[in-house]
């Protein structure tokens, strides 16, 4: 059996299975799980790949480092989405949490991460509340401001094509504390479809946030194997003297949980080829 | 139609095309050449995606001028396997060149590129030497050395598996000009029977070369996603202050020629996320 996934025409992604673990049509989405042949279970949301057991800490680690490093001693984080826990177990290895709202709208989809992704969330630590609630519009009525937003939804399809719309992001600003930052997944540049939608993304980030850059990492189970991530702050640059001082000490004492994100990384993978330049121009 | 290509279990890719547009059996391997739904032409061997015409600058870009810009003033230049043409047709875009030999032992691969994929090469160009010869053998005997040997071999199966091996390298570096730079494709991190092989190759150019480090790129159409490539000298590191110099000023000027390569990709692709760290360990 073969999962297929296709992104520019019938150019895709082909993904052997043993058998299908899980099925269920929730009010918002198809969400699967599969026993993949050589990735371990691999989880799908209407036909798209979200993670597998294998390849999963690229992204988590991507989304999750970059923003929490970047902050000086980040205590409240409010995921938006990352119903299979991940981001949420990539958060809490910081020292200086306290607090950590995890947002998702389809309960669904944690309960099959917890079923058949076990290793995968952190659902288990105290630090950690899941509240199963529309993330746009829980950010419309925050009081208590959050140190990092992290935006893990799904592609801009179904109930997530409003995490990339200005009023969402706008929101998100009036959410975050004086020295907030916000990271988020934003697909693939080599993806032609999404690219009006990735660059007015970014066109929005630009208007509302200080600061705001695009970096990538290696999924191998993406459309394409390349994929793009936002970073937006009231100030902090990714790459400020404080911020790289921070990354170096804090890799260093995680460094065995550690598996893609480093200091050469964080650094590196702001670096965008000519042709993604062209998307953001 | 659908194309395939495996790389881990029945995980790959699959491409869309219209229809085959060449096949020919040589004596060292099956060339084929398809016409993608998306991708224009698209060359295969022995099964295994070789270039698209929509994607092969990224390839073409990050195996040649990260080695030309690293050396002060490349004027001779190998070029080993490269039948494609892509390669010639970047080295050949540096003012210093005066003389490119490439070195490609299956007149097949080049027949079919002039003939289905006549973008990409530069044949046509006077300072371009093309041999049907063995690499392997050709490095043996060089007598008037190479200021830069680029190695664009196909993955380490039938012809090119001594591409691999210490020996070549060994004659590469004693073919080199003092201050020679040698660089080459090295296989996706993410395909798990490479392991050996990159674990090797890097491992003989750590004995041999004075200076050997990995740098990355994104190509779609390879395996993963995710590509290693070799950048080896006799003393020159890829980011020596003079060398991100004569990167700054060397691609402002051909800048509208390039499409992925840049300063910051010069820098950040030696980015190096900890699994890949831990196949050279």
């Amino acid at each position: 059996m073969q999962f297929n996934e296709y992104y520019n025409g019938r150019t895709g992604l082909t993904v052997g299975i043993k058998q299908r673990l899980f099925s269920e049509t929730s009010p918002y989405q198809k969400v699967e799980v599969f026993e993949t042949d050589t990735w371990g279970n691999m989880m799908t949301i209407d036909g798209l790949v979200m993670l597998s057991e294998k390849d999963e800490f690229v992204y988590h680690e991507m989304i999750t480092h970059t923003g929490m490093f970047a902050h000086p001693n980040p205590r409240r984080v409010l995921i938006i989405g990352g119903g299979d826990g991940g981001t949420a177990r990539e958060v809490l290895r910081h020292p200086s949490i306290e607090h950590v709202d995890m947002v998702e709208i389809d309960e669904t989809v944690v309960r099959a991460a917890k079923e058949f992704l076990p290793d995968v969330g952190a659902f288990d630590n105290p630090k950690l509340h899941v509240r199963f609630e529309d993330g746009i519009a829980f950010v419309k009525n925050v009081t208590d401001p959050y140190d990092v937003i992290i935006v893990d939804g799904s592609d801009p399809v179904g109930p997530a094509v409003d995490l990339f719309s200005e009023t969402f992001y706008r929101n998100c600003y009036k959410s975050l504390s004086p020295q907030g930052i916000l990271t988020g997944q934003t697909e693939s540049p080599w993806v032609p479809s999404y690219h009006p939608g990735i660059k007015k993304l970014f066109a929005h980030l630009d208007r509302i946030f200080e600061v705001s850059r695009m970096y990538l990492a290696f999924i191998p189970l993406y459309p394409s194997g390349m994929w793009s991530l936002a970073f937006a702050s009231k100030g902090i640059h990714p790459h400020d003297p404080d911020v790289m001082d921070r990354v170096i000490k804090g890799t260093t004492t995680m460094e065995n949980a550690l598996r893609y994100y480093n200091p050469a990384i964080h650094q590196g993978s702001f670096a965008l080829p000519g042709f993604v330049r062209e998307i953001l121009r």
